[in-house]
C-alpha cells in the first residue's frame, strides 16, 4: 500500500482542508492517507478551539485514514522544529510522499530553493545575524535573509506562511536524506490570515473569528466546514460550554506571573532577552490577555513569538525539558489518535517495518516527550469543571477513535 | 507611654476581640494597645476572609491603636515560628507587654511551664523523635511529649489550642531574654473550635461558618462582632461579591498541581515525606478543595498542615526562600498597617529608640521577606476580576490606615 502524509492542525478542519486532502490523494496516488496532527496546543501559540480527540474524529470522518499526534516540543515551535517533528513522524510511519499546500503548486521551485539556500547558507546565516542583533524580529530578519540570498522571487516567495512551512519540510526531507518524494499543491483561493469567511473555501482564521463573533455555527460557517467539523464542534461545546480561546487563560497566566519571580520566569521556553522583566512590570497592569500582549509586544517580540512562549508558561514547560529536542534525529515513539478501515489496514502492512513503538495512550514513563504531552493536556483543560477535566483526559486513555 | 502587644489574626474581628483588648488594657494598664497580625494568610493555612486592610479598619475603629503585619515568612508557620515572628516584631515596636488569651489566666502557670520545659528538653525531644518515627502528626506527637514531660495538667494544659500558642510566645520571650512581660488573661467561654454561634462572644470559626452559610451577616452574627467589623465585611463583599474562602482558590491550586514535576512540587515550603507523589496521585481524581484535602489525609499529615502546604503551593513559597526565617534573631523591619491618634503619639514617643525601619508601602526590593509578602498577595487577589486585583493590590503602596 502506498502512503502519503499530510502536516495539519485542523483548527478546526475546513473544506479547504478538504481539498488539499483529495488533490493530496491524486498527485500522490496513495492508498492511505495520513495527518500529523498538532494537539492541545497550536504552532502559532495558540489552545486549540476544540481538542485533539474531536478534531481527530472529524478528520477520520471525513476521509483521512491514519491521524497520530506531533509531540508538544514540536508543536508550539517555530517552523523549522515544527516541520523536522512532522516530517520525521511520517517518515516513522513509512509514507512515500508529503503534500503541502503552496502559493505556485510547483514542487521544483522548493527543491531548487533548497539547492540555493545550501549554497548561500553562510551568506543567510550572517544577514540573519546582523539583522537581529539590529533588533529585528526573526521573521522580519529571516525575510531580509532570504531576499538577501534571493528567496523570495515569485515561485519560491519565503515571505509567504504556506511557503516557509513548505519550504521547512523539503529541508527536513532531504538534509536528512529520507526516502519520502515532497509533493506540493496550490493553494485554493483563500489567503492563510484571511479575517472574514468570503466562500466555501475559507481560512480556518476567519472561521475561528466567525465562530467565536457570533458564538455558534451560522450558514457561512457551515458553509465552509464538513458535516463532521459542524457535529463535533456542536458535541465539544455542548459539554464544555464554549470553544477554547487565550482570554479563558488568562487568569491562571497572570496568577502565574504575578507568583514566579523573574529569575523563575527565565528558566521557561521561549522567555529570552530580558523577556522576564517585561512580563512582570506588563503582568501589574493587565486586564485581559489582548491588552497584555498589546503591552508585551515590540518590533522585536513578534505576537507568535510571544503566544508560544505563554503557551510554555501556561504548561510549565521549562527551557531545559526542550533542550534534547533540538538533537534529536528520530522520533522515539509514534501517538496513534484515529484511523479508519484502511489506516488499520496499513498500519498491518507495514507493522513489520515501523522500527518505534506506536502507543495510543499515554503513559507519562514512557518518554519525556509524553510527560510534557501530559502537563499540556492538563493545562489546556483547567479552564473546565474538575469533573468534565477528568472526563476529558480521560480520553487520553482510551483506545485510537476509529471510523467508522 | 506604656505599650501592651498582642497576637491576632481577627479573621474577623469579633466580640471575643474586644473582651480580650479591653482586658489585655486593664492588666497591662497601658496607653498603646499593638496588634501584630497575619496578613492575607493565616497561621493555620487559610485565606482570611477578607483583606489585611479591611480587616486593619476594622480593628482601629474599634479602639486598636496600631496594627502591624506579622511577615508571610512567619505567619503561615507552625506555632514556634509563628510565635517567635510575632513576639520579636513586638519587641522591636518596644512593647512593654505581651497579653493572650489561656484557659487559666494565670501566667505563672506558663513560666513555671517554661522552666519545667527546658529542665526536660531533652526527654521531650526523644519523645517527639520517636513519635513521630511512628508515623504520628506532629501536634500528636507533641502531646505525647508534652505528656511525657508533665505539661498536660489542670493549669497547663498543652493539648488546648490557645494554650500551645500563649507558651509559644511564652518560651519565645523567656528564650531570648527579652525586656517584655508576658500577661495572661482567662479566655471568654467559647471554645476555639466551636462551630455554632451561641452568644454574643463567639468563635472566629463559628462566625466564619456562619458566615458562609448564610452568605450574609444574620443578626446572629450581627451580634457577635462590632459594628466596626459589620461594616468592613459588608464593604468588602461589595467590591468582591464575596468573602474569600479555600473553594475559591481550588482552580489556581489544581492547575498548578497538575503542571507541576514531584521534584518541583517537593522544592515547596511544607512538601515533605514523598507528599509530592500524594499530591500528584491525588490532584487527577479532585474534584473541589474539600474533596482533595479528604484525599490527601492521614494520621500523619494533618488537616493545618496541608493547609498550609497548599498556601505554599499556591503563593510558589519555595523551601529556599524560608531557610534564612529559621535562623532570624531579629526582625529586619516593621510594616505598620494602620493607626490611631495614640498609636502615632506613642510611635513619636519611641521613635528613636525603635532600631529598624518602619515601612507602609511594599517595595519588594527592601527585603526578601517582602518579596514573599508581594507574591502572598498577589495570590490572595488572583481569584477577583483583574481590575480588581489591581485596585485592592494598590492598597500596598498607600500610606496605613488612620482612625479617626
Amino acid at each position: 500500500m502506498k502512503a502519503c502524509g499530510l502536516i495539519v492542525e485542523y483548527n478546526p478542519f475546513h473544506n479547504g482542508h478538504v481539498y488539499h486532502l483529495k488533490n493530496a490523494k491524486n498527485v500522490s496516488n496513495a492508498d492511505c492517507m495520513i495527518t500529523v496532527m498538532s494537539g492541545s496546543f497550536l504552532q502559532r501559540g495558540e489552545p486549540a478551539i476544540i481538542d485533539k480527540f474531536y478534531r481527530t474524529k472529524a478528520a477520520v470522518t471525513s476521509g483521512i485514514d491514519i491521524v497520530v499526534e506531533l509531540p508538544y516540543a514540536f508543536a508550539v515551535q517555530s517552523s523549522d522544529l515544527f516541520a523536522r517533528g512532522s516530517v520525521l513522524t511520517l517518515q516513522a510511519l513509512g509514507v512515500d510522499s508529503i503534500c503541502f499546500g503552496s502559493e505556485s503548486g510547483d514542487i521544483t521551485d522548493f527543491i531548487s530553493g533548497y539547492h540555493l539556500f545550501n549554497e548561500q547558507a553562510e551568506l543567510f546565516r550572517e544577514t540573519l545575524t546582523t539583522q537581529l542583533q539590529q533588533g529585528l524580529s526573526f521573521p522580519e530578519a529571516s525575510k531580509a535573509a532570504y531576499q538577501k540570498i534571493g528567496l523570495t522571487t515569485a515561485g519560491m516567495d519565503l515571505t509567504k506562511p504556506n511557503n516557509i512551512l513548505g519550504f521547512s519540510y523539503v529541508k527536513a526531507i532531504l538534509e536528512n536524506n529520507l526516502p519520502i518524494e515532497p509533493l506540493t499543491i496550490k493553494r485554493s483561493k483563500s489567503g492563510y490570515h484571511d479575517k472574514t469567511i468570503t466562500s466555501s473555501i475559507a481560512s480556518a482564521t476567519s472561521i475561528r473569528e466567525q465562530l467565536f463573533a457570533d458564538n455558534k455555527i451560522t450558514p457561512e460557517i457551515a458553509a465552509a466546514i464538513p458535516e463532521a467539523t459542524k457535529e463535533q464542534l456542536n458535541r465539544y461545546r455542548h459539554i464544555a460550554t464554549s470553544w477554547h480561546q487565550w482570554e479563558d487563560y488568562f487568569p491562571l497566566l497572570h496568577y502565574r506571573v504575578m507568583t514566579m519571580t523573574e529569575q523563575e520566569l527565565s528558566a521557561i521556553q521561549g522567555v529570552d532577552e530580558g523577556l522576564e522583566y517585561r512580563l512582570k512590570k506588563t503582568a501589574k497592569h493587565a486586564t485581559s490577555f489582548e491588552n497584555w500582549m498589546e503591552q508585551l509586544k515590540t518590533k522585536r517580540y513578534t505576537w507568535t513569538r510571544l503566544q508560544r512562549m505563554f503557551v510554555h508558561i501556561l504548561t510549565n514547560t521549562k527551557k531545559r525539558d526542550m533542550t534534547f529536542v533540538l538533537e534529536m534525529a528520530s522520533m522515539p515513539y509514534v501517538r496513534l489518535l484515529g484511523l479508519t478501515k484502511t489506516g488499520r489496514q496499513y498500519l498491518n502492512s507495514i507493522k513489520k517495518q515501523i522500527e518505534i513503538p506506536v502507543i495510543t495512550k499515554l503513559s507519562r514513563n514512557m518518554h519525556p516527550l509524553l510527560h510534557l504531552e501530559e502537563k499540556a493536556s492538563a493545562a489546556y483543560y483547567s479552564i473546565l469543571p474538575p469533573a468534565l477535566q477528568m472526563k476529558l483526559r480521560s480520553q487520553e486513555l482510551q483506545p485510537p477513535i476509529m471510523d467508522p
